[in-house]
């Protein structure tokens, strides 16, 4: 505590190197420009002196916090952990570190992680939550930090993002169904006030259409939250309905793990009565009872490419907004089989 | 960008309220202590004169970021997610976020992340990637930075932690496979470097002599890392060895995913042949085929008192060290069966 501040000078000469050189090998966004054994040497006479290089310093000279906030709904949802690494270890290797909050979807609650986020000077928000409606996103622009949505999109094309080809996505279950052999095909769709929620109902009725079938609207059921239990309630409904139905896609992993349920409470079973596509391929649903078909996701590949677009924002605030949406593709298991022969 | 800066004296007059008020109400630590309608109307004011406390203002006064660091092997162990929740929502509420890190386990990743985190002035640091021997974590110390140890426990008492009765908890799960009947029963111990390895492995020991049963070494097989693939492989080692046994103890819910797949390239059939018994019980493992029987740990509830403890160590770094042992329960689902009459 009374021991003198150690300064780069002295971190540079016990490397033997230039001061300037000790500079760009302790910055991780200069690191790159110096020998990797030179950053090695100077970064162990940094330990070895026990040198922090001077935070409020370095944030003075670049006006920066190197800090970017990332705003979900819910980490519990297996969707997220995958984006978060894909984040971190994106923004980790440029210096960033990764200030996270969930939001559970509830106003005050996000508005309350925010402001905490933005009093720790956050150099950029991705956010993960964004809704058609969302007053959050304009108090952010108007206080000129920059936002990178990740994961769901808007129809207003001025926010970066990085997203999945939503509708593709369910086209491709729908396709996949239809070649099974299956005609009344039923669709629990997520929320209608995000873009993952519309964009794979809208890849629903379309993969239909393009099958020469139409969409029967009594067979398409609005979820309020992607949640298990709203799929479990949804497809509890539909069965209760009536309506007469083969296969089902679920607009989520977790809507579908709803959908088994509700089957098995009305003694049917998946596939051999009702065939069940998931979106998502979270982990592990392989092992399911039966394995999950789904439309996979590259999650880890949303996070990276949320990430450089953050930076991107960071760099220049002003530069042109860039969007990249990442393809789905569908995983075929032991949930969908042909429809019984009635 | 050029209005006027709005005071906490605005904020004040426009609630009606004396500054100190207005003080208490925004400030997330002294919230409880005015009403809660007070504090609303004070929040309302803030909101609609654009006020934004001065975050170094408030640092300088209490030298404090309000920031925490968590420190993960990896977030994408269903087993963490849970557990980031209860920190972060019990954090909030006192006013903190939480920056997060992913360590992968490896010690350079480690030292980086956290060098990161403490440039940005955190208060204190929640540690789930605990070793045994761990250069990090005197590193820490050495720094007088609060410290609490999440999930994992060191022998040496002098740091806090919250975690859960791990011994206990793999006793339950082989009372249970006894008192199925089974004799031979096998155990995918985790690493031995880490206290959730080592306290599952004790209590496996010691639930079997207990039950008048000599634990047999070769049918116990240490994984290097808590994932599936390693559970395959043991198990598949397991089976190779010709050892006889009916029923399994898996080290966690990954390595005993890893054992679902190992019995199945087998073409055995869990419980029929082998029972497994898994630890965590992770979310949707109720779904799993067959549905596994699991140790619950309360992980949400781990992740609360962590955040509790290191609450307590910002507010006073000399406090006595404090632990909390949170209780596990063995659920039974259908991966455990009596073993099959010889």
């Amino acid at each position: 505590m009374s021991s003198q501040r150690v300064t780069l000078r002295d971190v540079a000469r016990r490397a033997g190197v230039h001061p300037g050189t000790a500079s760009r090998a302790l910055n991780p966004e200069s690191r790159h420009l110096v020998k990797a054994e030179t950053a090695e040497r100077v970064r162990q006479a940094a330990d070895d002196l026990q040198f922090h290089p001077d935070p409020a310093a370095r944030s003075l000279k670049t006006r920066r916090s190197y800090t970017v906030g990332v705003l979900l709904p819910d980490l519990n949802n297996p969707l997220f952990p995958p984006i978060v690494r894909g984040i971190e270890d994106t923004l980790g290797r440029h210096g960033y570190v990764v200030l996270l909050g969930n939001t559970d979807n509830d106003e005050d609650q996000e508005r309350r992680v925010v402001e905490g986020m933005r009093s720790r000077n956050i150099d950029g928000i991705i956010v993960a939550t964004a809704r058609q409606r969302h007053p959050l996103l304009d108090t952010v622009v108007a206080a000129d930090l920059p936002v990178v949505l990740v994961n769901r999109i808007l129809d207003d094309p001025s926010f970066p993002s990085a997203s999945v080809d939503d509708q593709r996505g369910a086209e491709l279950a729908v396709d996949h169904l239809v070649q099974l052999g299956h005609r009344r095909i039923a669709h629990i769709a997520g929320p209608q006030d995000v873009s993952t929620g519309v964009g794979r109902l809208r890849g629903f009725e379309e993969g239909l259409r393009r099958a020469g079938l139409d969409p029967d609207p009594d067979l398409i059921v609005v979820a309020e939250t992607f949640t298990r239990n709203a799929g479990r309630t949804c497809m509890a409904a539909l069965l209760q309905s009536g309506r007469s139905f083969t296969a089902v896609v679920a607009g989520n992993d977790l809507l579908a793990l709803g959908c088994y349920l509700a089957l098995e409470d009305a003694g049917l079973r998946c596939p051999d009565q009702v065939s069940v596509v998931g979106f998502n391929d979270m982990p592990f649903i392989d092992q399911l009872r039966p394995p999950l078909s789904s439309v996979r996701i590259p999650h880890y590949e949303v996070g990276t490419a949320a990430a450089e677009l953050i930076l991107d924002r960071i760099s220049d605030h002003r530069a042109p907004v860039a969007s990249r949406v990442l393809p789905a593709e569908l995983v075929i298991r032991a949930s969908t089989a042909p429809p019984v022969q009635l």
